[in-house]
């Protein structure tokens, strides 16, 4: 694919437009990384005109951006490639003045849709009939991407007639994660990891996404939606996906994704049998953050709902590889910390020949934590020096596989990676069609046992690790969340 | 085996009593580590009263210990333990005197033998008809044990009329170091290690003693010994013994030592018909260590001779385990520096999935270093952070599996840990006849091997790292030395 000569942005006022991608692009910018002549086309329903939006970016990247990389030169040029057109999406008319700003010697043209999904199918219209989804156009959307197997197969079936699948992009920025990406260089950049990688040495894993906040300002798309729908089906399945696919041959878009979807649909099927005894939801009532008293969600909402804002799975990926394995993961607002991390529990040694000198052997873990801090850590145990009178000691070290080795080098946001891809025409950070619709009916199949075993979320008391069942879902095994 | 009593120490006048076991004693004692009772009495040649053994003992902790560990109550609570009986081993008569210094209620005695080998039988012969080699008494032996098989046997059958195998503690320092005792820890303590710890996943392994200096005072020892009976027959096959044994069901004196000799008697054969191919010895000519010109051996020793000051042998562990792992050894005087090494060369990722992306992908390794300074590291492949617009690139991080996680834990000299052994009579890290014996064996073929193929040693100019032909020996197997 063709470098784009012009980025699109639809929903360029909003919050993700001004906390993320336009202070991403500056950085790609201000690093000379951005194609020279690309001009980034800014469209909302709000009324700006160019100077005004180019007001609204400055102090957007005031905000976001630390000072000492706001060079006056930089901003100057960043701001110089800004255009802004006033754009109701659902008037395909006014796509036409749309693509007259986007100058067709600039294609091709890479579109960001970062609106609301009721737009999608407009949009979609509007750029096909105006000549803007043209050949080399390629096509980013931001989550979320339906609410079922059904509403996704939708979005995307409107998505294909305009553009085909290897000129979508769909964005999980969790994908644009150094760490995440990091993960693929440690297992596959190192004979180390990869035999021991199976259900012969690791005994579980777990992956945790936890959030401190509650409700927020998002009360429309939450409520109704849920945890489950909100960082399972995208995020942790990605995250469970790269942790637990096959050697891609390549890494590249169709190698890496067709392992993904492989895993995806390896998921064993949580539904009406199992899903009382796979799963945990949970709803915050009111408690305690980092000391300060904090409402319930009934409260914040301001009406009773069901909607589960935690959940806790007990996944299985049956195949070969990982028969056997559990794959733990919960999610949760109003937790006591905020942490997103994946832990590779190892088995113990089988046989400590040290037992007699009195040792105690932790088994090994892998550590990978992308919040609040991205780290990758090894716990290994080794010896403490010493005469070892009463007994052998060993002690747990932690090695340290992540970016603290790079402490010069400056940590990107995970947009500028996809950013820049999509802008250069890589798609392998972003997902497959195949691979989202795999995620749903898995997803789905969930909620439908949620349904016909009539559960509703228990209680947790906001700044907890969510319902005491979600402890039992692991210690019944013998395992304990890593908190 | 009870805590000896006493400690008798033969020899006590020495280089090494006052370079190493006289400081090891006083940092045993002053972290509280010795019985209470424990009296250490010294022996030699030498006309000393108690007075003037203690004046020298105290001359030479000032000499080694730094002096903020000197604290005068701890010096002199040490000298008090000191007891001195001028000796001349060759007349038994003179054991009577002895015995009766070390009070019978002093018993169980442990006895540290680093006189010369020509003395060995006198003095045993002395112990035991003295009274000194009872029930419960113990002989440490320092080497060198002999000069090849025979000459080993026959201390060995000089010593076993006095003392039978459970209480004679063959004495190899290098298994008193800290690191080495922690690459059990790591191999066993770990899951990590052990399952690639084979042919399957390890290349090659690389053994390298290297040394600065020259002959230095020792040329009565070292001229008509050389390297390989210096050095690789104890110090670097204990080693490879170490690295490449199966795991014993327990960290004790039988089990690990039985899995020791399983490898020294599985090394191949090197005589006759391949000596010429798989070893290569050498003699250093006038050359430059760091930066001053030093003479070569014949110029330090003032006589011609054929004694090898260099050696490197590729060796191989003809088991299950190793089939078809070289393990190259080498050890010589007057090197560009002072190294003792252990590389664990692993092979490279089966395929790399970044070779499209353009990166290199550095096989795993780990480095286990005994000197200068005693440290693990393991060489893994991360990902630089970064948008890899020029390919992905991966980057070497060592990661530091050795003491310096204890950097608050004083180094303690490797004599200490054994001392303390001998005194509270664990045999674990102590060479069991049959060890040394094996270790004979595969020795006396390679001179023998030497003398049927008329091999003398290659010149080398000092400060390089041997002869050509040593670099050749790993370069014909595509490796390099690691220097």
């Amino acid at each position: 694919m063709q470098p784009a000569q012009s980025l699109l942005l639809f929903g360029a006022t909003g919050d993700l437009a001004r906390r993320m991608l336009l202070p991403s692009l500056f950085g790609l910018d201000a690093d000379g990384l951005l194609p020279k002549g690309l001009r980034i086309v800014a469209t909302a329903r709000s009324a700006h005109d160019d100077a005004s939006f180019r007001a609204m970016a400055e102090a957007a990247l005031r905000q976001v951006v630390e000072a000492e990389r706001l060079k006056p030169e930089l901003v100057a040029r960043f701001l110089g490639r800004l255009r802004y057109v006033t754009l109701d999406a659902s008037d395909p008319a006014q796509f036409n003045a749309l693509a007259a700003v986007v100058d067709p010697a600039r294609q091709p043209v890479a579109i960001f849709l970062s609106t609301a999904p009721s737009l999608f199918r407009a949009t979609i219209a509007g750029l096909a009939a105006s000549g803007l989804a043209g050949e080399n156009a390629r096509l980013a959307l931001e989550k979320p991407l339906g609410s079922d197997l059904a509403s996704s197969r939708d979005i995307n079936d409107a998505v294909a007639e305009a553009f085909p699948e290897s000129r979508t992009f769909r964005i999980d920025h969790y994908l644009g994660k150094e760490t995440v990406q990091n993960l693929l260089a440690l297992r596959f950049g190192n004979l180390l990891l990869e035999p021991l990688w199976n259900a012969q040495y690791i005994e579980h894993i777990q992956l945790t996404v936890s959030e401190t906040v509650g409700l927020e300002g998002r009360i429309d798309y939450f409520d109704g939606t849920g945890s489950l729908r909100d960082m399972v089906q995208n995020h942790m399945l990605q995250l469970l996906a790269l942790v637990a696919m096959e050697p891609p041959a390549q890494f590249d878009a169709s190698a890496v994704r067709s392992e993904k979807v492989k895993v995806l649909r390896s998921l064993r099927r949580i539904g009406r049998d199992n899903a009382a005894t796979h799963s945990v939801i949970g709803q915050y009532r009111p408690g305690a953050v980092a000391g300060m008293p904090v409402s319930g969600y009934v409260e914040e909402l301001g009406r009773a709902s069901d909607t589960e804002t935690f959940v806790a799975i007990k996944a299985h990926v049956d195949n070969w590889r990982w028969k056997g394995v559990p794959f733990y993961m919960r999610t949760g607002k109003r937790m006591p910390s905020r942490q997103s991390e994946i832990l590779i529990q190892f088995r113990a040694v089988p046989h400590s020949i040290f037992a007699d000198r009195g040792a105690v052997v932790q088994p090994n873990k892998l550590v990978i934590r992308l919040q609040p801090e991205e780290t990758i850590r090894l716990l290994m145990m080794t010896k403490q020096p010493g005469l070892d009178r009463d007994g052998v000691r060993l002690r747990e070290v932690p090695l340290d596989l992540g970016t603290s080795a790079f402490a010069d080098i400056r940590r990107r946001i995970a947009y500028e990676r996809l950013l820049l891809d999509l802008v250069e025409g890589d798609p392998t950070l972003f997902v497959r069609r195949d691979e989202v619709e795999a995620q749903w009916e898995w997803i789905d199949a969930i909620r439908q046992g949620w349904a016909a075993n009539a559960m509703t979320p228990r209680p947790y008391a906001a700044g907890t690790w969510g319902p005491s069942a979600a402890i039992a879902l692991t210690e019944r095994d013998g395992v304990t969340w890593r908190d």
